[in-house]
């Protein structure tokens, strides 16, 4: 069964108002509810008091309703009575300062004692639910992604590091601590990376940035040992967020899980977006369905306006529905949306769901029930099918951390950046994974490394004997920069992957906001693309020039070459730039490794397959607000509209079909 | 007598300057003087030493040129001695940070030791000049409005709390608690909306802002009660900070004055404004009105550029002239100007006054003296009358307290609306006043509510009831949007307003910085308008359509409505958007109400009347840099330039005439 | 012998590359290095046990490749373990905050556990090396400037301000503690102006400037004492950091020093600049040619891209060469390259040197080379030689205090203002000094003051008697306005200076950002300038007026006077404005005043003199990205090139001439 469901808070209103929910949800095809993650103070009022009698009742209602349920361990926001207990589990910000009560996760999920009520918490929950029929399965927490500075974690990632480097002379030799006489000659010395203490030693900071993941990943282990004892019939789950989220590496916090979840805001909340861009979302799904390499589930996708004190834009007609075909498409075995009905109280006031405040059925409770009627004739066959894009871009935490540790440019944001590289494909429909650096790339034709830039010796083999096995490998500036520990190489760049690149670094200069470029590409057919932020000049070696730069000092030296390594070839992208340089390099690259697009489509229409075997399942969608028309490739099944569809298909505005070969 | 004052400081220069100061006051027409309301440390040198010796010097000195004096209870800023007495008496500001010495309002308003100093030295100054016969009067500390989040402040909100919702379980009800696990078990848990909360529950954060105007209101009545025992013979006032204050309610502040006073400084301060905007302190006057329904004085007109660390503008040659006769003409009857001659120490260095540094008599001066002369001839045929405006702007600061706390839109200035809309009538010299929500609205034709977001079941039943007799009734998007605990409401919007509008709120979005909908007006007459920030997507009922939106998916569908209600009539204007917008239905609605302007006059002309019993004064003012012509209505005495004026009158540039019908 | 060398740190390296480093840096003709300054930890690991041995072996390598050193005190980083022994040494910032461990100058000034700690490192140091014959001087610290809030700190600037007023009556009556009541009744009252305390006293502002300046010429003398001391063959320097550093009076910093050195990164660092400004780097030269009136050295002259966390722009090819001929053109008698080896660790990891992380020599390097072999061939005929401008400028650290503490204007900042008033005289290739407020004028025929805010009776006296001798003097608006105690003072601007003046500013107005009001030059030639931020409104005594304002309400009105006074003459320029208002007058005044260009020039072309004796050396220093061509006045032997020169001279993009009279 295609799980189709929605985040409900029952206790946020009347119990009378339950079955009028559940009907309507009902009505909607909804069969599956999230509950609980926010409802400690409800389920645990006072220090060792439970009380499931209400979740209870829901439950029964809910199921009277054909309506299952997904439990949140509920400890990322603690009632006042637990922070009382523990004054000094109160965060510690960037700032110096502590988090006071308020808002959610204002704790440190080093602290002992906090921990030991999550896991009281998270016990007595699961003792109570683990036989309940109307249960599947459980949601660790809530986003994690928190980072806490108090002396509890420094101390915790003093111990880190001694697990780490077992002796402060290996510490101090990896991060270099000469300089500056930062030489520490106790653990208790060493600091975290707080604001008062201005920018800090790199290597320390990497260090910080995987001890908070850790910490992140060990306080969802807690759960998860409690719940796998416990609950052994239900799965376990976590919503992450997408690409765009950075605290945590993602490939550590879903490894225990049976599958992951990811919450989904295509029109954004505090900076509201005039336009969606369809391939953000799409980057979010490819990252959720790469880091366990296996279809995953919606658990918060957008159905009305995000908002705390600033409010974002409300989806256009016809959105929820695309949105929620897009993620089908791209690996989606679940649909999950937030949230049920919008809350009158709160924080999260405008933070907007299916029904608006007053609770009646409205606009967007009609296209859930749309989609639900689809889901419900046709989720069957959409379950479980495979992704099996050609390419794949690598996604490596640690250079993201090395990244935000240190931008270089006030203008360059390296996620921007990585996403442009995402889009070039995307805009040609060529489906892109998002792999691990140690993944094995070998079912690859095309990897795509963007600034790769703190480089593990296994992290440069695999890449390179991608190359040498035959794979199309995209290096770009800034590869190869950093060792593990954030300190740089002693090799001419890009380091590690220069004999692959078959060009050296010869010297670097970085752009200021607003100087560019232009490229001059030896290419057949004219092509424009610029410089901006940062150009590497390149020696080539064994490579070839594949465009020059047309300005400043170096003008006439090599930006772009290609390099025939082993079966493969390398392609080194020396200068940072916009879309227009990603496009061209994307478009010829993709040409000379062969990998092709699900479909041609004119631009705005996304096309994406996913496969039962050698059945393939075509999705058809049309992020624009003009018709489309797609000319098929064959005859195919239309799944919802029914019937055999080939030729040119006509797509309306913000419209989807689900196709299946033969 | 019109009182024509300085603000004077005589304890900043030397005792032999004083008779020069008194002489050239004299000479200006002054006769009234502001002093001591930052003398503190003069008066009390020492815990318990008074010093009113200077003072009574000071008082003898100008009471010799027939000069009286208004006294300032001095808690404003208080001596080194007395915060070194009180370590703990230091606010601390939104960050969690302690306020240190160096500024003035350092304190904490809820301090007992602080409070218990404050009226010592009040009741000492009180004792002193009982008698005297060169006072007149008090004011009350100085611009009250400081909010403080210390541990002391925060046991004053838990017991404020405790008083106001009774029990825990009606707190966390309104509070809708429930949401994120913040059910308070124990009143000591409830925490100040410290910013290191994060973004906070809305419903303490009212809260907190009606907590925080209380104090302000009963520190300020513990000065009152002192004086109204010692010195009933004294008039009490205090400067208010016209309409653009907003954290404390001063229809509250103001009920047990005798009148207030306000502090107006057109050419602004922070960010000094190339341009005046008549409207912004005539709105600012209207409100001071407003307060108390009574003329005001003004406690600190503008006299000089204003100034920290940034100083402002200069006013231009005629502005204070300009300035001084639109105050009388929206209701002034005392004029004291800030401040007579600019410090040459301290913070306010640069907050020019009359004379510069040097004390000079210069171009401020010979402009004040003008004046002087001219209020010795005319003021008394000033004093007293009455404005008799025919529309009104409903002002509630609990609805401005929860804009602040959830502004929607980064773009969006609640203020900044209110404002459009007060001077879409005042380009047109259609008189307001500003109301209390629960004012008798009966005296009005129309009535504007510009977004009344949070709206108490009696507000609701006033506006209503208004319509229902026969009023014009104005609402606006996001009216009747919040209760009381500012929480939604549970019903389709404008909620309780719902029925007098005749029409429903369907959906609403919100339109990103840079994104408008033009909007389509059925009148006679092409109008150009845009929707900004918000659109209300309007299901009209009983009401009639008079606007519809051009763009988005609700193109076509209703934005602004007409809705004949009982014998009144009422009008929704589901969008927000700029002047234009605003512009548009104020015309229409004062010509369906039957509004009339004061006198139809040229653009930058203001035109005001005032009234004693049915003889009329009329004000006209030219902001402007040209001449102007104005046509009168009838036979007037020009009380300024002597003699009988009617037909086309020449205004100069800032040129003022007043002239008294008959 | 002219000393040409870089910033070394072999202590970041294997020993097994010094001598690779030592041979190469031969070969680049360097025979001086900087060592040790930030090698604390590494000279004394832990609390009084020392380790020398390692820069000995370090010394040896680079003396056996005739290379010396100067060494560094290396307080300005401490380690680990000394900033463990005193957690209350780490310095309050003015948000309030402790510093954290993590970057340099962690620690308080003032601290006396840290100063003894500095001293015994200073002293261990001196004893070992005072007779190394590789050892030829020290350099204090690094780039001097802290400023520090905390408690002890509070006390000692309470004990400061204690020597300087000797009563607190005193003290009252300068800051005019009587505004805001801030009479000050015991000195521990006193606070430090943290962000805390709001806009401050400007009298305690200013006071507090003079103190932290105090605090680090304290700092540095406890230094030079025990080196003096101890190694009396030895000279001492310090790293200053040119023009745009202002917590320290560099006047105090220098006294006790030999020569001063200083920091020149013409590329900035934290906002890369698309542009270099040589004039910007001229000003910085001649400010340290000024501190002392004598040559001085590079000590960290820029060889590579700027960077911590972010980047700046790396320097062109030749940029190394033309600045290091503009250092030495300006007086520049030593060159000292930052750094040597970019640093693979730590927050400077991308403060770029010579050698790029890899360590091998690329362009950078050769252009070093180039330099040293020339400077190795004529270095001797230009060590030593004098600077002899005929004009100056004035330059008043408490007038730049006053100026940061009261910008008046957010878009006007003092320093980019001064160095416009040199720009205009650089561009022409007119010589200026940078005097003390105190300097002997006499040997000058042109001084310019601008804005020299806080004037003393002598700096006044100062200025007038050059004036009355025969000087020409330019003085701006906002000038003499305040007292030693940053207070106005009492009399009509200019104040003391209105007597020279022969104009009095009768008011002043601030013009907001974007407006301008255009200047009517009486002047032979037309020219267009601008008043921005400020106008003073003059009335002419004496003096003749030069240009009027045409707009405001004071068009026609005096902007620009010169006044005749004794023998000399004073312009005053009542007008802030752009370069091309400070571009007009200079060009007059110059041709009033007789002061010649070095030599006639095209624009970009720097043209510099310095002399042995009667003998000329002049540097020509084309900036610009074109070939120039410099008619020449004389017949001149060029030094670089070889053989005699005259007429037409072509000079290269970023080119460079040295040439000698004669």
């Amino acid at each position: 069964m295609y799980r189709f469901g929605v985040d409900y808070y029952p206790e946020h209103w009347p119990e009378e108002r339950w079955p009028t929910d559940a009907r309507l949800m009902q009505e909607a095809g909804i069969n599956v509810v999230r509950l609980a993650e926010f409802a400690w103070a409800r389920l645990e009022p006072r220090q060792g008091c439970f009380d499931f009698a209400w979740l209870d009742r829901a439950l029964d209602v809910l199921g009277a309703h054909g309506i299952q349920a997904i439990l949140g361990t509920p400890t990322a926001s603690a009632p006042p009575w637990v922070m009382e207990l523990f004054p000094d589990a109160f965060k510690v910000l960037p700032s110096g300062h502590r988090q006071t009560y308020g808002n959610r996760v204002n704790h440190c999920q080093t602290h002992l004692g906090f921990r030991e009520r999550g896991k009281i918490i998270t016990q007595a929950m699961a003792d109570h639910y683990r036989d309940h029929p109307g249960v599947i399965g459980w949601q660790t927490d809530n986003e994690f992604g928190s980072t806490c500075y108090c002396p509890a974690c420094q101390a915790s990632f003093q111990d880190w590091l001694r697990r780490r480097y077992g002796s402060l002379d290996a510490l101090n030799a990896a991060w270099g601590t000469v300089f500056w006489s930062h030489i520490y000659t106790a653990w208790e010395q060493i600091p975290v990376p707080l604001e008062t203490g201005g920018v800090p030693n790199p290597g320390l900071a990497l260090d910080f940035a995987r001890f908070t993941s850790d910490v992140n990943v060990a306080f969802q282990q807690e759960h998860i040992d409690i719940l796998r004892q416990t609950c052994p019939g239900h799965f376990i789950t976590h919503n992450l967020m997408g690409f765009n989220a950075e605290t945590v590496n993602y490939f550590d916090l879903a490894r225990p899980l049976d599958f992951v979840a990811w919450d989904n805001y295509p029109r954004g909340f505090w900076n509201p977006r005039p336009e969606v861009d369809p391939a953000a979302a799409a980057l979010g799904h490819a990252t959720m369905r790469g880091v366990k390499n296996q279809p995953f589930w919606l658990m918060e996708e957008q159905s009305g306006a995000g908002g705390w004190h600033y409010q974002a834009v409300t989806p256009r007609p016809g959105e929820m529905r695309l949105w929620t075909y897009q993620a089908i498409a791209h690996g989606a075995d679940g649909m999950v949306y937030f949230r049920w009905r919008t809350a009158r109280h709160g924080t999260e006031q405008y933070w907007h769901g299916v029904l608006d405040h007053h609770g009646q059925p409205r606009r967007r409770y009609a296209e859930l029930k749309r989609i639900g009627g689809e889901l419900k004739r046709i989720g069957d066959r959409l379950l479980g099918a495979e992704s099996r894009p050609e390419a794949a871009m690598l996604l490596d935490y640690d250079t993201r951390w090395a990244w935000r540790i240190q931008p270089h440019h006030e203008g360059f944001k390296y996620t921007q950046y990585y996403l442009s590289w995402f889009k070039a494909f995307h805009a040609r429909n060529i489906g892109l994974d998002i792999a691990a650096p140690e993944a094995d790339l070998s079912r690859y034709k095309l990897v795509v490394a963007p600034a790769v830039y703190v480089l593990s010796e296994a992290e440069a083999a695999n890449l390179v004997s991608f190359a040498e096995n035959g794979g199309t490998l995209i290096l770009t500036a800034r590869s190869g920069v950093k060792d593990e520990a954030n300190a740089v190489v002693d090799l001419p760049l890009p380091g590690l992957l220069g004999r692959a690149a078959g060009a050296e670094v010869e010297e670097y200069d970085l752009l200021p906001g607003g100087v560019s470029v232009p490229l001059e590409f030896k290419l057949p057919e004219a092509r424009t693309a610029e410089a901006e932020w940062w150009a590497d000049v390149l020696a080539p070696g064994s490579a070839e020039v594949l465009a020059t730069y047309a300005g400043q000092y170096y003008a006439g030296r090599a930006a772009v070459t290609v390099n025939r390594y082993g079966k493969g070839r390398v392609i080194y992208v020396g200068a940072f730039g916009g879309q227009p340089l990603q496009d061209v390099v994307a478009q010829w690259t993709a040409e000379q490794a062969g990998v092709k697009p699900a479909l041609a489509a004119p631009a705005g229409v996304e096309a994406v397959t996913r496969w039962h075997g050698e059945r393939k399942l075509l999705f058809l969608l049309n992020h624009g607000d003009a018709e489309q028309f797609v000319t098929l490739d064959g005859v195919y099944e239309d799944l919802l509209a029914g019937g055999r569809v080939e030729g040119a298909l006509r797509l309306e505005p913000k419209g989807v079909r689900v196709l299946s070969e033969g």
